[in-house]
């Protein structure tokens, strides 16, 4: 016989189907059992006899054969997709047993995060904590749509790298056949390249940072989605491509995740007509007069700025994401390109998204000359990149791109305290799958 | 004025229109000069006076503006898209010189591995080498798109693993905040955990191996097309899945990449009905009747082994792909579900096409206390599997899944002579981007 998924009981009334799935809830009743099953698609109330029944418990994987009866009008379950009705079994077949449940994961983030984590391929059952990686993957899907739509090609990209991206100690090493190698901190080096090539590029890359301390804003191991197109116009260009694809995302998840954004009581980021693009320089104004704190020598936002210029945006423009453009020169990498008429400033932006920063981007240098001079400046050997540089000694047309953080996306969607929520499996200092144990201690 | 694609201009005849491309080929003729302009559409001919033209070399980044012109049918260029036009330039714009170029280019792949390499962002440029991509790029679409309307679910799994996936020595290590952690061999164990939350799921990995030799048919970082399924009535739903999978790419890769096949002469390789499936003992008879060769004895197929069945399947069954079932237990990882009617061959396969191995795949043990004993019994820890053995603990249905190497299909279908020449930026023991120099040696 084949399977009936429980979504699809619904239109067999009074037929025999098979169910597989697992126990979401038993509750014996006098002689008979409610066992509440489910399955990929939902959820669907089943009633045994004690018999049948004997033994279920919560989380058991079974097969179920049974009658679908339609439910009287005044006991359907407006909570359940299948509350109109309910399956009379006629056989139940254990496929596996389950150990006892060491907490409810009925709670779903409520039991929180180091067991959240300790747990994983049992907390994530709940259907809130699912809920957060169909976004997930809804986030992701559009990214790649959009983009697709905008004759960009898909690549993969490499992530042992022989040498620290985007510098700093931040980098994990790898012993590679006796020689040390490095994780990339971002995919940068080689979409550049690769717009040599194809001219228009994107790629999904895990990236990895170091990170000495454990934050909720951080990962060692994240999913960035990055773009990078040549050809541009103005690195205006890349601010809008940018807009479009978080515009679609955002559309995409209101659209085809309704049901979790509502079990989630998530609420899309507010969107103006365009997202606001301001210099840091402006923004640390804006602060200044807002709050009385002067940060307008620092070179860069912090935490706190982050989170006030997004309120800013908010009541001024309708928009809960803000572009921040214009970052200091000494403070971005080798390959930005800086504002011609304002050197000590560069071509670049950010996105915050109700105080977090969800996207960086900018345009690059392009000139081989400058590139090279730059890279020496930044107190880099010119033969640690002589791959990269070919790229640009061959013919490299005005090019930049941005990158956006999947997890961080996600998690200023959906609200989530930690950024470890919005990953399966967080790697941090403390953690890989399971917390590191004091034995473990070197 | 907004930029017209080489591919465009067919239908812009009479108008002007700006071009933005690479200069692919120049030769001067008399007093004009003749460029082919590559952009990511394709090539069209700009003519233009030498004075025009001045100091323009190949690879240059140009911008051009001009007027599409007919050219006289018995000009037409039968090589070029935009063979029945030319541009007459009126101006160009230098957007980056190129330095004199080391080899030509449009050599292909014929400028041997070591050089195709070196340069690799040079190289990517030749229109058969990026048909290569193109291909690739086509092979992974079509994986993702096969399992979403089966209903699978994308994941994102982490790389950085606190184990040895599939055991053995051939792992990379990482030093992880003064701890040891490892390079994942593959996406198997996330894979399973997910089975119990989602049923279905499917990811794109990159996967590592320390090969400790140089072969045509092994890459240290390559991108592993996984899937794993629950609730399966037998592991020959395993195989239809992987089947169906494997029909769709080939059908979207003589759909999608027409001129990509032509242009580098691949032809797809032959699908019966149905792709055979035999036990590895029966294909090692085979094998002893076809060549006298005795392997009947030996624990897995040679690669000799592995080019004659695939000739025995495309004499016999008009099929250049195989499925080889039946491997040895103890040939097998831990979690390999045996036979129940003979233990010492398990019920997982391997697909071959044209003599090299490009799937894997099996049924798995989803009972708990099994897992555990043959952990135990493969001379693992139980508690260095907490995290995986927990979603067996805590139910788990009757499940397997299949992983399809990315690279190596695509080699199979080029018929490329080294795995390398289908991955962008190849790793192995003797290079990340460019060779290791005796100098960097230890």
């Amino acid at each position: 016989m084949t399977r009936t998924l429980t979504k699809d009981t619904i239109s067999s009334v009074g037929k025999t189907v098979l169910l597989k799935g697992w126990v979401n809830t038993v509750r014996a009743h006098g002689s008979i059992v409610f066992i509440d099953l489910r399955d990929r698609a939902g959820v669907a109330q089943v009633v045994a006899t004690n018999e049948l029944a004997k033994d279920i418990k919560e989380e058991y994987v079974l097969e179920i054969e049974g009658v679908v009866k339609e439910r009287p009008a005044k006991m359907v379950n407006p909570n359940l997709d299948t509350g109109a009705i309910e399956i009379e079994a006629k056989t139940i077949n254990v496929l596996a047993a389950s150990a006892p449940l060491p907490f409810d994961i009925k709670e779903g983030m409520n039991i929180g995060l180091p067991t959240l984590l300790d747990y994983r391929p049992l907390t994530l059952r709940n259907e809130k904590n699912k809920a957060v990686f169909k976004i997930e993957e809804t986030v992701i899907d559009s990214f790649r749509t959009t983009l697709k739509n905008l004759d960009f090609r898909e690549i993969q990209v490499p992530t042992i790298v022989p040498t620290a991206t985007e510098g700093g100690a931040e980098v994990f090493k790898i012993d590679y056949y006796n020689r040390t190698a490095y994780l990339a901190q971002s995919p940068q080096f080689y979409k550049q390249m690769m717009v040599g090539v194809f001219e228009r590029v994107y790629t999904l890359a895990h990236a990895y940072r170091a990170e000495p301390s454990v934050t909720t804003r951080h990962l060692s191991e994240y999913t960035g989605l990055d773009a990078e197109m040549g050809f541009i116009e103005s690195w205006e260009d890349l601010m809008d491509t940018c807009e479009t694809v978080i515009k679609n995302m955002f559309a995409d998840v209101a659209q085809k995740c309704e049901k979790e954004m509502k079990l989630t009581a998530a609420v899309i980021p507010q969107l103006g007509d365009k997202i606001p693009r301001i210099k840091m320089r402006e923004a640390q104004k804006i602060i200044l007069e807002k709050t009385g704190r002067d940060h307008t020598k620092e070179p860069d936002l912090e935490p706190e700025d982050e989170k006030e210029i997004c309120q800013w945006a908010k009541e001024t423009h309708n928009s809960e994401l803000i572009f921040i453009t214009h970052y200091p020169t000494k403070k971005r990498p080798f390959y930005t390109l800086p504002d011609p008429e304002d050197p000590d400033y560069t071509l670049s932006f950010d996105i915050l998204c109700r105080g977090l920063e969800i996207t960086t981007g900018g345009q690059r240098l392009n000139n081989y000359q400058k590139l090279l001079e730059n890279i020496k400046k930044w107190g880099n050997k010119p033969e640690s990149f002589t791959l990269y540089l070919q790229a640009f000694q061959y013919g490299m047309p005005p090019e930049g791109g941005f990158c956006l953080g999947a997890e961080r996306i996600v998690k200023q969607i959906l609200g989530l305290e930690n950024l470890r929520e919005a990953s399966l499996f967080p790697r941090d200092m403390g953690r890989i799958d399971q917390r590191f144990s004091i034995s473990d201690d070197e």
